[in-house]
């Protein structure tokens, strides 16, 4: 069991009005938190919550220290503290080491000594495995994947041919990495498909979420930068290049040949076309569809705001008039100027 | 083979004008049926329809029987008849009982005698399926997940550790329950990932869409309440909760921690953004963004209405000027009162 | 090693300014080539990067062949040229034939002699396979589906029960075809689940993108017309009716029963709702949401433009109060025609 002196020494935090003794048997939110679990204050919309929390021990900082009655670790950043403590916490069971009986590996695979290989598994001719990878069960490599150190793929992954994966990244389940790209050519009798020379290539403590698509390049690659973290049912189309810590919430759609920059943050449901450059600390808010290249650092939109529908429809009914509308007001204003 | 007889009883529906003798050899809609047929009349909409269907007999409230020449059944609600009556025309296979021999089980796995577990399975240490729980082919259960009494999940499912589902639920192909959520916290060298220490509860006669993705809490679960129908490519992100008997349409994306009553509908590709306590009996229609707290059941909608491409796009334009023209409306209105 | 005389020569194309005999070492963008490769000039956007690539050849129209200084192969429709070459250039390993001994193939299976079955697949009774169908590894086949010749489907495919794919298909790896359609009849207690009686058929040449999703029909078929392609995680609902060569992009919804007509485009992330008709050639904007039939072919769309979210929000908020704007500007007009 950990206590709060374990916490304390762990996080680097100092600890001021509790016990190092204290056994702390879990984390909570202030809220929800019991006796016997720690907490944290980060946002000071929950000043009260703070005051009436039953937790034994908060991570707070200096200045509101003062507003618990309890035992405090002191951090000028209490939420990444509570990012770090949140690891210490985690008693999720983790992957065997060893090949399972049950799983298939071709003989030209080049597997790291301390690989864990789950249930079921499909390790194509010629991967290599870096030490300390793991593969969930069901999990799929094609042909000549390369996965480094200690990267961490989840149950039911699928890794194309030739796809790289760099260290310390983690993939969760279901996703598709290096399917081949959107791309055909037209042609008399219908479509002709472009085969995708490329591959994907993912950098270093990359994160990908459940059911989400990378596909690979058409000619070159597709490229996730380092630290890139990149959540469940993403589209991430072919030839698109994702720079450094770059965040990318949920059921985003990215189309072809898209260079977004670093440091971007892109919410939940937003589209992104194709062929666009998008700078270095680009924000886009949820739903938002962008359309053209973002040369300005800033927050960008799309959308109208949300009603009670029978409000909406008769603003949105407007909207179709729109121009018409403005061309009104311009004759009265030349009216009014007469 | 089914007789009128047989389906008027099963049903508890009152046979009119046929002789109950009569074999039913499918279920058709009024358009498709052939005579032999057996359809349903629940929307006026389609009243000539009803008049012109070849169907042998048809399902149908008692204010229109008159409406049909041949046999009908009759029903107050012959929408939900219908729906009941699908049922005994299902002659798709069952899952076979017992554990196929390429089925991986952990020895410390609790299962019923009766539960049906397909090729390729991995059920891990210490899961526990109740009886009559069903597992298609290369379905993976994490550490300690637990399956109420009847439940079916079919082909290539992930339950990650200890996710919890209940009695009577039907999970299809692809999807994952108990991803980790995106929760992560900046750092000067970039994010740090928050250990999701939560887990995901489903109640009993919960439905979940092919390829959903529902994550685990970060502390505390996701929780989906009974009776809550779940379509395909949906995101449902950590510590969402969801009231009985709620619908959620493909491709939907609920943020994190959001709280969703019972008895709403959620039309197809809607976001929900986090952090909001949504009612009972809200309903949304396709492709909204909801940005807000909903104290009050009713409908609600955003975006635009659409059009022709070239003239939307004049109308766009002007979207993106309205406060301008509103100010030059005022400016008017002004001038008018001078 | 191909040359520039066996390309000419498999693609059709007259050779001009170069040597057969010349060793091509690979296919790549004007900007991306190195000497040894060839590329392809088909959108004068880029006339600049003709004349500044280092490819040793490039496919062009024989209006641009002088902007080249190298060798160019003349084609009137280089894209198209560039799609078919590129399958020359395609090295990815093909699938080995025969049964992989992890695959679970029931016995009442027709299999044509030279299918390939990757690891851990599960082939169900009554399927069907013909000549050259291959299958990726973990792929699920459901009792009584039938794949044409010449197949492929990737990696972790479900095909649900019943399911039939005409001939030179591919699949990609997480799609799932056959789920069960969103359909459930409200009841007092909750809602009662209609069972999906119909299947999911496809045509021939479709293609089908990572971890698509295309439901069963509940009376009748959902219907794929030939030459269709859809791109990764679309949602086509059940009894859905494609035509032809239509073109679907990434991250698309289709609602029930909607039938699109042949040779349209939809781009990413668009809405259908259900019930609709679309006739030929009709294509929509990314991210537009469809609420009506389309009876004219064109180009459809909503949404609005996007814009700085400081400067968005303020004529967001108009767009609230459009339809009170349009009534004040009336009132005005009125005024000004006393």
């Amino acid at each position: 069991v950990l206590t709060l002196g374990d916490i304390s020494q762990q996080l680097g935090l100092s600890l001021r009005g509790g016990a190092a003794e204290l056994p702390i048997s879990g984390l909570a939110t202030l809220r929800g938190a019991k006796p016997g679990e720690l907490s944290f204050f980060s946002n000071r919309h929950y000043l009260k919550q703070l005051g009436d929390t039953r937790a034994s021990a908060v991570i707070v900082a200096e200045e509101f220290a003062g507003e618990f009655s309890g035992a405090v670790l002191i951090s000028p950043t209490p939420y990444l503290s509570y990012a770090k403590a949140s690891s210490l916490f985690d008693d999720r069971p983790v992957p065997v080491a060893g090949i399972h009986p049950t799983a298939w590996v071709d003989p030209t695979a080049r597997l790291a000594d301390d690989v864990k290989i789950g249930p079921h598994c499909a390790v194509g001719p010629e991967c290599s495995l870096d030490s300390g990878v793991s593969l969930g069960a069901g999990t799929v490599l094609g042909a000549g994947s390369r996965i480094g150190r200690g990267s961490r793929l989840d149950a039911r992954v699928t890794l194309c041919d030739g796809v790289e994966v760099g260290f310390a990244c983690h993939i969760q389940s279901g996703a598709v990495l290096g399917s081949d790209g959107f791309g055909y050519a037209p042609e008399e009798s219908g479509w002709v498909k472009i085969h995708q020379l490329g591959t994907v290539k993912l950098g270093d403590r990359v994160h990908i979420g459940a059911n989400t698509c990378i596909d690979r390049g058409a000619l070159g690659d597709t490229v996730i930068g380092n630290g890139v973290i990149i959540d469940n049912l993403v589209q991430i189309a072919h030839n698109v290049h994702i720079g450094e810590n770059t965040a990318i919430a949920a059921c985003c759609a990215i189309a072809g040949s898209t260079t977004i920059g670093s440091g971007c943050t892109i919410a939940g449901a937003v589209g992104i076309i194709g062929h666009l450059q998008i700078v270095d600390n680009v924000h886009v808010t949820a739903m938002s569809l962008i359309t053209h290249s973002i040369t300005v650092p800033g927050s960008y939109s799309s959308g109208t705001q949300m009603g009670e529908t029978h409000e909406w429809r008769k603003n949105a009914v407007r909207f179709s008039q729109l121009d018409k509308i403005y061309k009104r007001l311009r004759e009265l204003e030349r009216a009014e100027r007469r």
